[in-house]
């Protein structure tokens, strides 16, 4: 008998790209990389001219970190970003020249009518629909509670949304993980905490990447200053929901509150929807939607939190209230680990989605 | 010359019993009756039986603390109740029925209709009609907010409110210190906080006061449960606001959560007024407001976080943006010390109130 040829799959397998992998997000992507459905040809690890030579390990084995250049993108089919906002802005178009799709996770191309925003189990067909090449991976805060959001839409019709963020500090960078984690440090075992500013001269001057000590403390305050008070954070959940959900009008407020949590961002929210809701109705739409844990029995101490969420890849939601003086609204408390849904998982989902589609 | 005779003071200056002066608040409360004008005859220190015996500096002396009995209220002008919900149910009647007026910091009497619920800033006028002889103070989650929201709508008119509690453990009373300080030994020092769990197993079963660990983590719960999911602590902000601004039927939404703060509670606050509000007005009427203070200039790095707040007696307002999507809703960020305002303060001020009444 003749040997049957070998399958061609090998050949075929897409090229990935991981741009900015040795970060706090590229760290935890090579992991799920590691742990999905092996759908890849190579993955290339791409990095600053200074991370280059390093080795990383990515699907059991030791590959090496190569500089980011025009030349690295030779070959690649997908190429999922991770840089910040002005790295991605000046190299996301140059590797979509070469001919790779981008799925790129920083701010450069969220609001861009040109670049789709897309979470995988909310709008799925809007990653087919991209005129410039790259789709975009919403803010960490967005993807934090969205998931959950899209599904109560879906079925009831969103109006309103009042949020208030309790965010780890993982969100933003390694950076932040080092100060929390400094800072600790210096107050347990103290009894700081109680007098004003004991916490801060105890913290001294350096608070790392946030503007004030973040041990014992709460911080109303993530990202840049835009007009009339706002923070880029704040109006990145405000633009990124009304496009991801497709309703140009919803109205959105957010505060976004920086909190002593390594990972795993929490959010309260306030759902107003089109019309009235009960809580046994959405218990079911969130019992069965796809990327979502409900976890809501108070009685038996069910509710999520940050401690048991972390690590993990789906939304959780508990907490679920009908509002007692609006039978159209709902109360949630919604975790979720901002570096694996928030950013890596999310990123990666994509990816697939697209690979799935150019096979 | 004759001289002058003796100033008559000494004899009609009131005796005030402090219940529960052993106590988290109760400690707070005698720091504070040492700092305010001294308008008090007998201070009296009155604790459970098992505390008695014990002296306490107040004023500059040594006070021995007297067990809880009804003679203990022999000769009490005003007073100060600061235990748990079912101790002031049973002996904040028996003092009254001595002649004492009770200010009561307990939930026991506080939605009694035949008992006023007084902030001073708010609604001192209240404080005068009290069939019961007891004044209740409200809950200390309620209180870190309603001076400024009470400021707002005396302007304004508000209509609606939805909030979210960043509650600190000192809420919980001086175990939930013990806890939270117990439980950052533990998790200092280490790399805690980024995988399902690893929190929980090195804190133990051991959570104090609270469901969940505290330190690295956020707890979506204070109180106990109440009908459809709702949490006692949620519920008193929500029908406490109500009564002390006069509105039943404003509309409020509340989620309270705990962090890993010691004291100053903070809140994010979503209020809905009558009429178009703008963020000049509203910074107009916060910076005038007494008990008030207004830090709010964020490209300074001015925003008020628990930190700086704790040990100080107004309620700090900072972040007053205007809803992007609702000219009648303003956001705000609200912290307040849960231990002074938020108790020992609001109670001795409502004593003072009554004090000046009855001279």
């Amino acid at each position: 008998m003749t040997p049957a040829p070998t399958a061609p799959d090998a050949p075929t397998r897409p090229t990935l790209a991981v741009v900015g992998a040795t970060g706090a997000v590229g760290t935890v992507m090579l992991s799920i990389l590691s742990q999905h459905a092996d759908i890849w040809g190579e993955i290339r690890l791409i990095a600053s001219p200074r991370s280059a030579g390093r080795k990383l390990a990515v699907r059991g084995e030791e590959v090496e970190v190569v500089a980011l250049t025009e030349e690295a993108f030779e070959g690649v089919d997908i190429a999922m970003f991770d840089v910040p906002d002005d790295v991605s802005a000046q190299w996301a178009p140059i590797a979509a020249a070469k001919g790779a799709v981008v799925v790129d996770n920083s701010a450069a191309f969220r609001m861009d009518p040109d670049v789709p925003l897309v979470v995988p189990e909310v709008n799925p067909h809007a990653a087919r629909v991209r005129p410039r090449g790259i789709v975009a991976n919403p803010n960490c805060t967005t993807l934090s509670m969205i998931v959950a959001m899209g599904a109560l839409h879906a079925e009831f019709g969103l109006r309103e949304l009042v949020v208030s963020s309790y965010q780890a500090v993982s969100g933003a960078g390694l950076a932040g993980v080092e100060s929390l984690r400094g800072q600790l440090n210096l107050v347990a075992g103290t009894d700081l905490g109680t007098k004003p500013g004991d916490v801060r001269r105890a913290v001294g001057d350096d608070t790392g990447p946030f503007r004030e000590p973040i041990a014992l403390n709460v911080i109303p305050w993530a990202g840049s200053l835009q007009d009339d008070g706002w923070s880029s954070e704040e109006l990145k959940v405000r633009n990124e929901s009304r496009k991801i959900l497709g309703v140009p009008d919803l109205r959105v407020s957010v505060t976004c509150v920086r909190v002593p949590v390594v990972t795993t961002h929490s959010l309260t929210v306030h759902a107003r929807f089109e019309n009235e809701v009960t809580v046994d109705h959405a218990h079911e739409i969130l019992s069965t939607a796809p990327g979502v844990v409900l976890f809501d029995n108070p009685a038996a101490g069910e509710f999520p939190t940050p401690a048991d969420v972390v690590g993990t890849d789906p939304t959780w939601v508990g907490r679920v209230r009908r509002a007692l003086d609006d039978p159209t609204a709902l109360e949630l408390f919604v975790c979720g680990d901002n570096l694996r849904k928030g950013g890596a998982l999310n990123t990666a989902q994509i990816a697939e989605l697209i690979a799935a589609e150019l096979s």
